[in-house]
């Protein structure tokens, strides 16, 4: 029985993109849509979301974010006002022409982002240096024409947050751009159990329009990177062609500095990849729908629904709990399906355990069974989802730190990438035609310049001239 | 001071229409924007909006409703399968033509309602009577091209819920049907303190391809009507044309019967116009984003400043709360400030309170003032949230009954609306053409037949023919 059903879903080893898939669509997370590139988010996969969410928005407001919501539709002409931002998303915008039975006189686009229309608001609102910051954040659609997409981490419409805030100091500006990104690692890491590696883009991987961009970076099960979160700092490259501007403390104008930091349903897509095995999925406690799963041993007998139900009905009151008490299927088909579906921590309960007031309990990261005492069960299924969550990390690390190398120069970097995947550190000379090539050679991007530089050695691992910035390199989704 | 500032908005009495713009805008709850037709919700709406939200929501999680995410984007084929359906949004649909710098093969429209997509998904995943029912829910935008648009009340995009439903019986959807009637009913007059009048719709002016509409209506203080919430049965005329079937019981195929409902926050609106006067916005406690300001007086006298922060820190922990530190502005602005923005209680601290160890309070809904001994301020407040939002809802129930008349014939109905607009209570014959001549007559639609009948007579209020009915009419918005 366990056998038959792990087949279904393809070896993580064999074929990593076809066992994304599989689990996606397999523990119910999401499916595709007559819509092209656009997914369905179903309830155990929005739920994660959700959790991502509480927690997030939680953090943005004890941070002075407010929440706001802005149309979804973008005039093209205010689109079009920041020069690098237009060239930037124009070849993945959407655009309605029509509505209400007729041609429109202007075109429409779908939000991509929401720089422009934040930007024409707040020049309509902003008068004085008392008015700042704004600090405004939206949760919402967005559209991207994307070519190749794949759920979650590449969809043509995906949920985020978008927070857009404008500033009387450069300082301040820059300051908010980095708290929001500490506050995106803590999300990462404390609740997806992700480690992150901080740091800044360079100048061919930054934001459409942005100064600077810093990133969080993950690593996935396969050696990919995934880029899970952007935190943007604009200066005025927006509020000048925008035209914002404010009555500075001396009582003359200026324009104000600007950010923007997002992350999306992207996220689900990295906890997937970041945790899985052949098993399936393995969700992080904190961020899990089901953090207990009870399954009754041998239905049928006498008691044994009953004892199930009351177990369960107890812990639901402390946990994310389920019970499985369908009747078509073995006690072996539901342990393989809530392990696919990636939940904790899985109770069995039969005859004799119930007669010794005991229960088993199975961890989903370790597989490992150990009977409790029924008496104690609630606290140590606490004490197992804390260990299991602070495992899951250091598990990821552990991957994270066998799969990163270094270079000193391209022979090394080529055989590392094929051997490892990974992080790549190498020096870095700070030439964008040294980024092409690797780009080229190896179809590694630059991940980051990290804000912990290490000394490598002093010269660029592509031209070997004098090299100052270490980079970490790596493959992407 | 007061004088002044109160002329800024309009007299509620002389233009209701104006003085609620003015709410609006002044009370920072949504602005206009760039996108003809599209507002954009300010912090102070949006918190509204995320408080109904989280109520909804948890009556949502406890009455088993599932969240979910499905495509803003539609096939304009798909979109077309269900005759009446399609009529009735088809002069409402905005269409995306182009994406990616190209045409597309196929026209895709911003979905008005997602009746489709739910039901194109539900035939994909739906195999036997043991996966029934699905109760899925989605908070989204969607997009209706109406020509005159009113912030919150009626604009061409807009944030709501659908739930979307499919069971195995007429009888279960049904159930389902007036159990989600019964939960908005609860947050509109609960959480919103707005009475409600509970009914199904007449077939003119039911949902597009339903079997049924039930509603609840709202009266506002004009004495004009909003539709505030609706939930839909549809028998199985979407399950056939979208062929969504299962294998039943007896082992042969069926089409579920299906369900939908929805609130929006067209809800701001009628939370605005319900309570409002011509001091500004009045917030019911539960919805109110601040429920308690409290504003220093002589704020340059030693200690005040100190005090009422310290008032502030403590209040916080258990309420809404806000503190007033305004430097620019003198205490009767502040007042008025926080009386135009609804905040329910607003507290006033000056240096010889402070020697007596005492605050004023004054509440929105009232202006009554009252000297509260420091130590029981936290207690006095909690019981006075508790009395306003009670007696917002009996203030709102007392105009609802004074602007409720029954009329017998069509004179007397003409004469009740001009005198009183408000609700009138007739028999009806059942014919559309009575209720299209009623509204060319007196610009009234039918608001529903209510769940509780009475017996006016026996004669239809329009033609005088033999009448069963009891119909509320109205005007609306």
């Amino acid at each position: 029985m366990d056998k038959e059903f792990v087949k279904e879903v393809t070896n993580i080893e064999e074929d990593f993109a076809k066992w994304y898939t599989d689990i996606v669509l397999k523990a119910d997370l999401a499916d595709y849509t007559g819509t092209k590139g656009c997914i369905a988010i179903k309830p155990y996969g929005y739920a994660i979301w959700e959790n991502i969410q509480k927690y997030t928005d939680e953090m943005f407001k004890k941070n002075g974010v407010k929440n706001v919501y802005f149309p979804v539709l973008i005039p093209e002409k205010l689109l079009q006002k920041e020069k690098e931002h237009v060239e930037g998303f124009a070849p993945e915008v959407a655009t309605v022409t029509e509505a209400g039975g007729k041609e429109l006189d202007e075109k429409l686009c779908i939000r991509p982002t929401s720089e422009t229309m934040f930007c024409d608001l707040y020049s309509k609102w902003l008068k004085s240096w008392r008015d700042l910051p704004f600090v405004y954040n939206q949760w919402c659609n967005v559209l991207r024409w994307e070519k190749e997409t794949r759920p979650f981490l590449r969809s043509r419409e995906f949920l985020w947050q978008e927070g857009h805030t404008i500033h009387e100091t450069k300082e301040e500006a820059e300051e908010r751009t980095l708290q929001m990104l500490d506050i995106y690692a803590e999300v990462i890491e404390n609740i997806l159990a992700i480690p992150v590696l901080k740091g800044k883009k360079t100048e061919k991987e930054k934001f459409a329009g942005a100064e600077a961009t810093y990133t969080v970076e993950t690593l996935m099960h396969d050696g990919r990177a995934i880029q899970a979160g952007t935190s943007h700092y604009f200066g005025q490259n927006f509020t000048k062609p925008y035209d914002v501007k404010f009555q500075n403390r001396e009582g003359k104008d200026e324009y104000p500095y600007q950010t923007s930091w997002g992350i999306s349903t992207r996220l689900i897509g990295a906890t997937i990849m970041a945790h899985g095995d052949n098993r399936g999925l393995k969700l992080p406690p904190k961020v899990a729908p089901i953090q207990v799963v009870v399954v009754p041993v041998m239905m049928k007998k006498e008691g044994v629904v009953e004892k199930t139900t009351e177990v369960y009905e107890k812990l639901k009151q402390e946990f994310r709990a389920e019970i499985d008490l369908r009747e078509n299927y073995t006690p072996g088909y539901k342990f393989n399906d809530w392990e696919l579906r990636g939940v904790p921590i899985r109770i069995e309960l039969g005859p004799r355990d119930i007669e010794n007031n005991v229960c088993v309990i199975v961890r989903r990261d370790t597989l490992e069974k150990e009977t409790v005492d029924l008496e104690k069960l609630s606290e140590k299924i606490k004490e197992t989802l804390e260990d299991i969550q602070k495992n899951m990390y250091e598990e990821c690390k552990k991957i994270r730190e066998e799969r990163t190398t270094t270079a000193e120069n391209l022979d090394e970097f080529v055989k590392n990438i094929e051997e490892k995947q990974g992080y790549i550190k190498t020096m870095w000379c700070g030439k964008e035609e040294c980024e092409n090539k690797i780009k080229e050679l190896t179809g590694a991007h630059s991940r980051c310049i990290p804000f912990k530089q290490e000394k490598l050695g002093n010269k660029c691992v592509c031209c070997g001239d004098n090299a100052s910035i270490m980079v970490v390199w790596g493959r992407q989704y």
